[in-house]
């Protein structure tokens, strides 16, 4: 047994954070100062974990996304909440911020910050004396860095992950177990590729010659601007020409597939196993729930939000919600479904009407 | 060239039985004795293979899953059969067992065992000295197992596998190529990852914070109980706090995505690109067919069936059969499917009636 | 930090033509002579690249699919132009050629030839001693290729590609970053496996026992024939017994799901997400767009076209066209598709109609 030798864990700076996340006591007043907000209540009041409201206990500190949910706040086992009205928090005691859920997303992050490999390239990974590697990035065994690619500061790669050549990965980016960035392709900053994420395989184009399809080479490239989390095993085909675009802060689920020459703009939501033919568009902020699949060449609007397994088939106007296959205004579409699942009732109804107009029409009518 | 060692398979335990699997011939008294099972017909009939009633041939071994496929049987070219009742024979001898499939399964197991990896770690593997190993476990060339992680006894894993940190594999396991099992996570014991299955990505949880989506720690685990099998690049992600569970014996299939939080209980069957949403919970002995969508926070009832491409969008009770987007009772769902497609005959229909009902209250009746 | 030497890559052909692609100027007369076309318009005419008709530049050559384009022939910025027929050029100079699509992805091969890992297998690639290796093949640190696995001439496995024990990969492969070929299973020539594909997992077959879901073994393999690309995170699972086959020629989309026993036969198209059921078949030339589901033991026919999302439940005729869940011809489904989302009206008509019939029949009628 062989096993190269792997860089201590710094001095367990993850550990006791995570020994501190399970045992240690916060009171709320150290949350108020952390997040610079106003305690109500007890300050002394003693905390232990974190949780949302449906899950929390004794202990834990949860938080009220909106005032929707005061009446979760109050039947909640929370021991005390960041909310943004005092309202909001149903007599418990709590800290006032302007965004709970963003408030609670910090507080998180101070509490339990992610370890950290140690910097440098480990024995046993794969870097190319052609790449170029920045200040402090971390390249597990098994990973490997191509000739011509560019790793920025402090970017981890974890076993199995794969920079091809000449492609670029910004500063401060995560590639998890075997996610792949392939040749050329440009990774922003701050991005996050989840395990099995590939970016930048061939787009899907042939063309029938009369006898076999023929492969149309994909000779363009991916970019991901900054700010973008890719999902586990999700897929973004480079384009054919030209790039593949995946617009900065934008956050793509699991199983996801965006085909080539898609543009994807900013602060987008893309759900798991969403599907996006090839060339088509998705507007900044808008939110493709899970298994929705969009034609190519189609365009969705700025801040539309298509509901689960939509298929959509033409351009979304910006701010529509849409559902259905093909789509059409959620509403519609859930006056259709209730419809759809009474038709046989509506049929019924339709050949009683029929006898019974017969039975008019011979002049049996009252 | 150099190519590290890599250990002499066992003296081809494996290949001799391959071996045996193609030539050996068999009679139906040796199957017989091995299930515990009663011939009937002739029990020196000799034969050579394995397959199912539709395919077999003449020397193959077969079974008839239920009375239902008594016919099949008849008309099968196979030399013999395991039955559960002698009429379902097909006048052909056979085996009389009480679960046919499951004895099938069980005497191919015997008659192909699977091919083992010798035990010990290959040079080129990357095994932390701060991991523990199990007896017997087979750690691949390119398989990764990181500080703190600890493997059970003869768990295998393949080129590429990865164990993250203090996460824990029972015994037994198979880890397929490029399997990933991230920080913390805890796999049981009998479990098989496939190729490319993703455990304990991070859930896909954010806050827009009023200039950009603020990613929320996901902190939490994954948890499989005992002999769940996971399928190739399926994805399982990591509660935001606390558990995503996958319960004991539950079985998934490839490219299935299960969100931060879900509950999967025990013996479930869920069948390639399902998606469960974030804290989705699916009932003891649920069966989930392809490409179906569970929305978050949505429970399935024990024993429930969801046919192909269902949307579920609320609670299903146990014992349900569910189709349709939404999810409506599956027999509602056919006569509404079948009424669906004649919409255009309905439409006139109506039409007709309308017309000739005008002109009765124009005083044409009759 | 310790990097395995890595071949110097070829004096750049690649680099060069690279460089070519971008600043090389071509002339309409050269792409004549490459393509053996005709030219009309002036041959000296001058082009620096390649584009789809809507995002061509002044610079660059593209093409016209078919007549049905020629209006955007004339609106592009397209500098000169591959076309089947002269009057689908709108006004612009080019090249005559039998077919446009097939021309052009012949020039861009040649244009932008794909780079070539050096030969050789790669300090940190694993490779047993028992394995066979072609002339020219190309295996990378990371990758690994088992014992009895033979991999044809000229083949290229990127890192972390892998080839299970006894497999065979044919000539004039690529296996991209993290495929998996598993044990047994059998590629053609000239195949391309995308990153993350996997081929052989086991098919999903379990039978319940009584108490627990029993593993069926599944000891067939899979079998690609000559010329099939398969998309990243792909899997196609082994047969029970037997082949999973997926035919000469056919193009595999990313995350398709091709379960056990298939068979696709020659040509086929299955874009991304597709998922077939056990024991499907889908005939030569077939067309299934995204997200479709085909139920198992399905018969989908030569030439068949199913569109987005469609859910096969039942054999589908040669040439059909279908579309929805389940399916049906498409127009029936886009005519029934426009009813669905005009049933609130529909339902209201009706209702109005049965108020006026019910005065009619209490004697109010005219």
């Amino acid at each position: 047994m062989r096993t190269p030798k792997r860089q201590k864990k710094k001095p367990s700076r993850g550990g006791r954070q995570a020994a501190a996340a399970k045992g240690r006591v916060f009171t709320l007043a150290e949350v108020a100062r952390e997040l610079g907000g106003e305690v109500f209540g007890d300050p002394a009041t003693r905390l232990t974990g974190l949780a949302p409201l449906e899950r929390a206990a004794d202990g834990d500190l949860s938080w009220v996304a909106d005032a929707r949910r005061a009446k979760g706040a109050a039947a909640s086992h929370a021991g005390a909440l960041l909310v943004s009205d005092r309202e909001a928090a149903g007599g418990k005691p709590g800290v006032l911020v302007k965004n709970p859920a963003a408030a609670m997303a910090a507080f998180s992050e101070r509490l339990f910050p992610p370890s950290r490999p140690k910097p440098g390239v480990e024995r046993g990974a794969f870097v190319s004396p052609k790449a170029r590697l920045g200040k402090g990035v971390a390249i597990a065994a098994g990973a490997s860095v191509a000739a011509g690619a560019r790793i920025g500061d402090r970017t981890i790669l974890h076993p199995g992950a794969r920079v091809g050549e000449d492609a670029t990965v910004g500063a401060d980016c995560v590639l998890y177990p075997n996610a792949v960035v392939r040749d050329r392709c440009a990774v922003g900053d701050r991005c996050i590729l989840h395990a099995g994420a590939v970016i930048g395989a061939d787009g899907f184009g042939y063309v029938w010659d009369g006898e076999a399809q023929r492969k149309i080479p994909q000779r363009g490239i991916v970019r991901l601007e900054d700010d973008v989390e890719i999902g586990a095993n999700s897929a973004v085909d480079r384009a054919t020409f030209g790039e593949t675009v995946v617009g900065r802060g934008t956050k793509i689920d699991n199983l996801v597939q965006i085909g080539h020459n898609c543009v994807v703009a900013e602060h987008v939501i893309l759900c798991a196993q969403v599907g996006l033919a090839g060339s088509s568009r998705v507007g900044r902020r808008a939110v493709l729930a899970g298994q929705v699949g969009v034609n190519d060449h189609v365009t969705i609007g700025e801040g539309a939000v298509m509901t689960g397994q939509t298929g959509v088939t033409a351009d979304a106007p910006a701010g529509a919600v849409l559902s259905g296959v093909p789509e059409m205004p959620h509403r519609q579409w859930l006056r259709s479904s209730a419809l759809f699942a009474r038709l046989p009732e509506l049929s019924r109804r339709l050949e009683d009407l029929a006898r019974r107009l017969e039975r008019l029409e011979k002049g049996g009518g009252g």
